[in-house]
């Protein structure tokens, strides 16, 4: 399995990016993978962490691609960034099955739009980010922002390629797929609601289990929910946001009284592991959904464990089992 | 000041809304009650809480409109129902100026919208629910749930709605106004938001600020956040959700262990704070605005105080000031 790991453009970038593919191949001894960025830097931040191995190539890419460049911009100017050259490779090299990186969103999309080929029969790519449930379980939320303005097939496209993510990304065999709607009751919801319904109830290859009400995201009732990318956005932020919000400001009131500190010196354990529990790091990237190749980006953020957890769900999605289900899928609808 | 306040329907009825009514009468002078719903029991309440005063009124509505009616046939086949006849007489009777009801959310705005006329030239009444940010302010999103398929033109109507509301009902003069948007940058978005975007900034009579993610709901920057009724009711749901759920396992584990209970012991005062500060009951109910009088909806759970803070939010805005300020400027749009 050979992957290309994009170097530049997190805010970590490149020791969090070069350290956690060292991590990823100490995992898997049949990965390579293919690094780009500033080759100099790339070689000193390896020869840090003293990897001396033979399964890292890197291929100089001298520019970086931030979040202030406009994306149509970045893929027609920045050639040689580090974006910019993986996704050439991607889409060149047969050999490569997926790439990661945690550059700028927009740009990444663009680029993998334009650049990387769609399986066949898929209107657009979809992001699919994991968060943590309540239950110490995850969720799939997809789209949650490549495409905001949809139709009820391409929301059926996105449980199809969804489930499959999940079954192959997290052993989730039959995920229960749900639809974000502002009810449960299946006639509930605007127009492309009420159309997509009976389309994601009536296809055979996934788990369909009704509408979901967007305060039910975190209860594990749901492996998956499909949604257009504007409500999957507000969706994820409302959700990670709050949650970010609500420890922030626990954190500022066990600050402000010595009593509160001493009862928090006993729970250290309990929040850590609360804290723990909220990290997205630990539960991987967004993925783009619905191309010949794996694309997964990483929060800004990522530090080395959450880059080698991106490089893990990148290996197990790029088998090409997970495509060719997809591809059944899609056949079966064409034929009913 | 009349009101009309529905006694029957929520999940603490009638008691929380007759002791609610009776809180609210003892804060305004100037306030009398129509009560609605089985009379003998409106009057057994007011027996048990001691009330003798004779500013309420009851008019006795035996039926009972629930969540599983479904809310065109309750109007049709409830027309004794507590919701219908007090929707019935805030249409008929000039001197009542508004109504507040713990009742089903689809049936009273079903009924409003077909029994109460709308401030001209307002398309359709929205939803506008508020919530307390993580700086002990407030802010109101409209529309949350009303109207899930709208346009451009309707966005601008809720953003002058609902900031007449933020100024009559919560004191703020020149509320701050933010687009609910997948991004800040002013390009950002689907179709409709694109559309709705110039329309706000190009606006006299509202201070538009911009677009929000939805991540920033509870931050404090903003008063009113304009949406489309689907993506509303996911924010409202998601971030009241995630916030719930938070709190729930955050008992769980602190209940999990003796050294985590103990520090809680320390803590207690902070986590009832906390709890105080989440508890949407404190804010209000959601305000059906655009209609010519006024409509509020109570949380189904709503106990006395809730009850009686939903009538304070009727009296503040009863005044015709609000329904003025609305019509002056949408005179003002379609005359520029």
């Amino acid at each position: 399995m050979k992957l290309i790991a994009d170097c530049f453009g997190g805010d970590k970038s490149p020791s969090a990016n070069v350290e956690g593919a060292v991590l990823a191949l100490q995992e898997h001894e049949d990965l390579t993978l293919v690094l780009t960025g500033d080759e100099k830097t790339v070689k000193e931040e390896l020869a840090r962490l003293g990897y001396s191995g033979d399964r890292i190539e890197i291929v100089h890419a001298p520019e970086v691609i931030t979040g202030e460049d406009k994306p149509t911009d970045a893929i027609r100017l920045k050639k040689e960034s580090s974006m910019i050259k993986a996704i050439s490779m991607l889409r060149t090299e047969k050999d490569i099955a997926g790439m990661v990186s945690t550059g700028a969103t927009g740009s990444l999309i663009a680029a993998a739009t334009l650049r990387i080929g769609r399986i066949r029969g898929i209107r657009r790519p979809a992001f699919c980010p994991i968060l943590p449930t309540m239950t110490g379980d995850i969720v799939g939320v997809c789209d949650s922002g490549a495409n905001v303005d949809v139709t009820a097939e391409m929301l059926l496209q996105q449980a199809i390629i969804g489930s499959a993510y999940l079954k192959y990304a997290y052993g989730k065999e039959n995920p229960r797929v749900a639809l974000l709607n502002i009810g449960v009751e299946s006639e509930k919801g605007d127009n492309l609601r009420k159309e997509a319904y009976p389309l994601l109830k009536n296809c055979a290859s996934i788990n369909f289990v009704g509408n979901m009400e967007s305060r039910d995201l975190l209860s594990g009732n749901y492996d998956l929910v499909v949604c257009d990318g504007f409500s999957g956005n507000v969706l994820c932020k409302a959700t990670e946001g709050t949650a970010m919000e609500l420890l922030k400001k626990l954190k500022e009131q066990i600050f402000s009284k010595t009593r509160y500190k001493l009862g928090a010196v006993l729970q250290k354990q309990m929040f850590k592991d609360f804290k723990d529990m909220m990290n997205y790091q630990n539960y991987g990237g967004s993925v783009l959904l619905g191309c010949e190749k794996t694309i997964v980006k990483g929060h800004g953020s990522s530090n080395a464990t959450a880059v080698k957890v991106c490089i893990n769900q990148a290996y197990r999605m790029s088998g090409g089992a997970m495509n060719e289900e997809i591809r059944a899928a899609l056949d079966s609808l064409e034929q009913p």
